[in-house]
């Protein structure tokens, strides 16, 4: 008897049996073809990328390839954690390296905390939106979502209180500062309600925190996990992805004690691991703040990109949409009339050159077609103005083919 | 009502809710005290690092920031993917870049063929010993071990076909090579002779290949991947940790179509992708081995040092001791008489100042307590005669002390 190469068909995981790829990554295949103006990615400018100042850390770290090019401990090397804990006590969060555990991007801290915590059918409260890969990581690890009310000022403490109360969930999922996809960030009271809430109700918190090194306006806000109490039940995740550069692929969880074995556990299945070589890049850059070049003049040019966002967007955008005014991060956040379905409106955007994210895929109801996320960070201020010219015209075409009835 | 910092709980994942760490990394951290000769580690000896070609390839890498310092997609870079695919073609796995995936270490590979393929309960069949990272991955994504009967060629044929009869494993997870922990090698009949197993009965193989570029002696065999029919049927995991450096931190999973979409899926929410400054500088080494300098002197130091171990280890352990012979690798694995508990040798060789792994963690059945790994590749040979010096003395003390009555 004899096989051949395709008559053999595995048999998946049930989670795995009939998995889809992430609709913004297959979107960002499209909308990285020539020509396309693209609204979608949450990807920095390479313009401003501290090369000098990376190209000497990865010099520092090769110049002890003992160290550098060895396996690693894997809750991370000692010098990139106690460099880490400083700048956390520094924002408010006494800490010391076993405070903190590095990981491959801050998405691997989502994931470990899935991992940890999440028994099938476990309830997550998350916000509404919420950021995709969240859901999807979560969703892997079985978790039940349950979204909660949100205005302008993120999560709303009545709606947050009650959820808890209905549904004992096993964590709650924010992005305080300068949401995705929302671009909102939560002011020091909400934050200091929403603690109370979570310190009387003993809730844990995942705090994700990736874009709070992008301030362009607005007063300086501290995580929640800085309030006091929180600590003990929070794990804070931060990322180099948007501070330094995404493809040096580290982040850390800041975590309790009682939750960090396990962690370990779950991140030596994962990669044994992060690279080495990027832990000691990455403990040198941020020893050496004085070698950063790029920051103040990144966090401009991106801030004159989000006033010109927001100057241009609404002539693309029907009356009686909503558009949120972020002071930082990377997207504005846009709900359309009810009547509008932007899953619908994408392959009009695609055809004139320009490309977002439709909203269906940040709602834990993706039934809700009528928001879209824009990101304001990639692009310069002239194809600002060009992508949104074209995504009027998009609009005006989708209006004329699909709302006319 | 207050909640201070030590009064929350969290409520664990059921899987996590008894977790403990590696024994095998707690013992690294034991003997990497200074003084100790460590036999416990698989960990290359940093004077064979490539470091003039690795360092070429960080700034061939840096050279192309906005590439290399970027986000990268999910399955990892075309231009690695290619080489890989290439140089598995050479191999006689006739491989494309879409046949590859790239992980975070081959532990990755591990890691997201249990996500992916197993439910709780499934049964995976593994060589009897077998690598613990992989009992302990496999097992936190809910599999069922059944050990299959070895011999010095590895698993026993005819042992594997009951198995497989009888438990309708969802997988069969095999190192052919130079096995860790112990050393030995499948020769290319049994090779084969497994295969037409696998073939025969359609069962999926994880083929778990990090040591064969580790060769000191004997022919080169090609993996099982290679026989005819199992590209198909087969997720064939390598690194670059053994035969470059483990601090860069990667690995490749050549894979069939048919689980490809579903290990991309799993690989995103793991860590979204790998490192992409690693990935450019593992494209470039790989693109240029007229640069490395290290591998011919390293094969020539590693089987010296296989030889030195080979020669002196007899004479620490107890008569009636089994001894693997291998022809590569980083193991040589220790069987000794049934009244032995190499647990409870441990710390006589510790306080000796010699590390080795007892080989319970390798087993399936962890009521097997006589048997050992030893690596030979970290020390240089008079560390290799005066650690056996030192382990001699401490089975003659762990005799008197423990097996005199």
């Amino acid at each position: 008897m004899t096989t051949g190469q395709h008559e053999f068909t595995p048999r998946l995981a049930h989670n795995f049996s009939d998995t889809e790829d992430s609709p913004v990554r297959a979107l960002l295949d499209l909308v990285s073809r020539p020509g396309v103006i693209s609204f979608a990615g949450g990807v920095p400018d390479p313009t401003y990328f501290d090369l000098d100042a990376i190209r000497s850390a990865y010099d520092a770290a090769l110049s002890r390839p003992e160290r550098a090019l060895q396996y690693s401990s894997s809750d991370g090397e000692l010098e990139l954690r106690e460099i880490i804990a400083a700048n956390l006590t520094d924002e408010g969060i006494p800490s010391q390296a076993e405070d903190v555990l590095v990981t491959t991007g801050s998405q691997q801290g989502l994931t470990l905390m899935g991992q940890v915590m999440i028994d099938q059918g476990d309830v997550i409260l998350v916000e509404d939106p919420t950021y995709l890969a969240a859901l999807q990581t979560f969703g892997l690890a079985g978790a039940h979502f349950v979204a909660v009310d949100c205005d302008d000022d993120g999560v709303v403490p009545e709606a947050l209180e009650k959820a808890i109360e209905l549904h004992q969930p096993k964590l709650v999922y924010l992005i305080p500062s300068y949401q995705n996809p929302s671009g909102r960030t939560m002011p020091a009271q909400r934050r200091r309600d929403v603690a109370d809430i979570l310190l009387r109700t003993r809730t844990m918190l995942i705090e994700d925190d990736p874009y709070s090194s992008l301030r362009y306006s607005g007063e300086h806000l501290e995580p929640i996990c800085a309030i006091e109490g929180m600590a003990a039940q929070t794990a804070l995740l931060q990322t180099l992805s948007k501070s330094v550069a995404p493809g040096i692929r580290l982040g850390w969880a800041r975590v309790p004690a009682s939750i960090r074995d396990a962690l370990i556990v779950g991140k030596q299945a994962i990669d044994l691991h992060s690279s080495t070589v990027d832990q000691y890049a990455a403990a040198h850059y941020l020893a050496h703040p004085e070698t950063h070049q790029s920051d103040a003049e990144k966090l401009e040019v991106y801030g004159q990109r989000l006033r010109t966002m927001v100057r241009e967007l609404p002539r693309a955008l029907p009356e009686g949409t909503h558009v949120t005014s972020p002071s930082g991060g990377m997207f504005l956040w846009a709900e359309l009339p009810e009547a509008y379905d932007t899953d619908a409106l994408l392959p009009y955007a695609m055809r004139e050159g320009v490309g977002f994210v439709p909203g269906s895929s940040f709602h834990v109801d993706t039934s809700i077609r009528n928001t879209m996320r824009i990101s304001f960070v990639t692009n310069a201020e002239s194809e600002i103005v060009e992508g949104v010219t074209r995504l009027a015209r998009a609009v005006e075409a989708y209006e004329a083919e699909q709302l006319a009835a």
